[in-house]
């Protein structure tokens, strides 16, 4: 079987799937994007991903190329075609193609792609040893709530944590305040047993699986402070890990040479880790695609 | 005659002209542009925007495509197939095609799209008025002396001067000090005749026409700062003027609400543009094409 890909209103082969030169995407980053995971042939809380997407477009002023119920067709089909059980659905729209200038065309189409492929999460190796960051400046714009592919940053934090034999990055401001991770949230377990992780606000991207594990941890529970914390008090935390969409809850053993409690995932993380897996295994709705 | 695009090896009709959708410059703006202008005919200043373009590339650890010189054999038979006696040539390098993962590929070849079209510089009506531009928060990442397509927030700024009537922004830190424009540089003239734009850094792009004209107007005797100006001071200026690739010297006479001097273009802004279309006019080395 070969990949499929939605390319605006077609399904084409992976290996040619393609988009104008002048799709604003490409020449402005002028476009967001959202990734899905699924699981067990089911999407993962498919609604928060349809009203972030929504969210992002509106803040660019970008029309929605079709309702979210549409989309939901386009993308049940794109997993179908592309036979993903466990796997990730891709979805990019931008500003459409037009002729180049900055600004905005009027009266142009949006351009929606959606790609899905096979595979999820880390391996379970790396989650049982959890991961090493580093800290790096932010040096991102100053709306990172939009979820656009103006992504070059973000591609070059994770490159010089790769660099480092590290997984993902803490990324502060100038202040020594932790925003998040390259491609995740950042969150800490204080000495006092404490959930913390930064507020939304431009500073940030509303990570569906920060406020999956916010609820989760709530029903347990678990104290959640919605707050600020800096890069020393991360170093000094009982515990670390991020959220993604792909990497769900992954606990965080190192920053730079500080090691993280004992240097293995906390019990908390663990606990947590093991709350999320029970929700993606109660999933409801119909299942996109089995074998 | 119909627009013809360089993509990877080939001249394709422009309509056709597509990059696949797992480039990086349309998945993570991983990627660098040049806009070059062509007057009479002639490239303008390339060997500057070639020398720009590849410290780009190395910042980001993207290799050339091919050489300065193989890259100057395929400007010019871009612009030529286009009949492009006045315009500019567009040239945009990625880090090619690679599965959607933010790490840097290994061995993926660049991606090389090259377009050139007619018209340049803004109208005799406008050169002789002048324009407004509006002073506006600089939310752009901590790099912007490389030239990506990371361009969003250049957009974004320059859509909102547009929905004010005004043609470009004056971008400023929170201290208040003038980085450029969405897509050119910022001058001023100070009271007492001194010519000041601010010094390069990682808060600019290196406008190759803002190194000409400062060539320029060294050369005719007329005292150049490269020093920060806050808004403040702009709106207290003499005169005030930016600098583009398809502006050349173009006089801004209003930020916001506070007209600048009497109003009109000033007299400084007047002679060094005239002395760049002398500068273009004056201009060596082969015609690439003319009719």
């Amino acid at each position: 079987m070969s990949r499929v890909a939605y390319v605006n209103g077609r399904y084409v082969r992976h290996a040619e799937a393609a988009v104008h030169i002048e799709d604003r995407g490409y020449q402005f980053s002028d476009g967001i994007y959202e990734v899905t995971a699924i699981w067990k042939g089911r999407p993962v809380d498919l609604e928060g991903h349809w009203i972030r997407l929504e969210r992002s477009l509106s803040e660019l002023e970008i029309p929605m190329p079709m309702s979210a119920k549409a989309l939901t067709v386009v993308a049940r089909e794109t997993v179908r075609r592309n036979l993903v059980r466990n796997g990730i659905l891709y979805t990019q729209i931008t500003r459409g193609v037009a002729p180049r200038n900055h600004l905005f065309p009027a009266n142009t189409p949006p351009a929606l792609v959606m790609t899905a492929r096979s595979g999820l999460g880390p391996s379970a190796a790396v989650i049982e040893k959890g991961v090493k960051v580093i800290g790096l400046p932010d040096i991102r714009w100053g709306r990172r709530d939009i979820k656009t592919v103006s992504l070059l940053p973000n591609a070059i934090a994770k490159q010089r944590a790769h660099e480092q034999g590290a997984a993902e990055t803490f990324l502060y401001t100038p202040d020594g305040v932790v925003t998040e991770c390259s491609s995740s949230n950042a969150w800490m377990v204080t000495k006092e047993g404490v959930l913390v992780t930064r507020p939304l606000g431009h500073d940030i991207l509303g990570g569906i699986t920060r406020q999956r594990l916010i609820l989760i941890a709530k029903e347990a529970g678990v104290p959640v402070e919605e707050r600020p914390f800096t890069l020393e008090e991360a170093k000094a935390a009982r515990e670390l890990f991020l959220t993604s969409t792909t990497n769900f809850c992954l606990s965080v053993v190192q920053i730079d040479e500080t090691v993280i409690g004992n240097g293995h995932p906390g019990g908390l993380t663990r606990e947590l880790r093991a709350q999320y897996m029970e929700f993606l295994d109660k999933l409801e709705g119909p299942v996109w695609y089995d074998h």
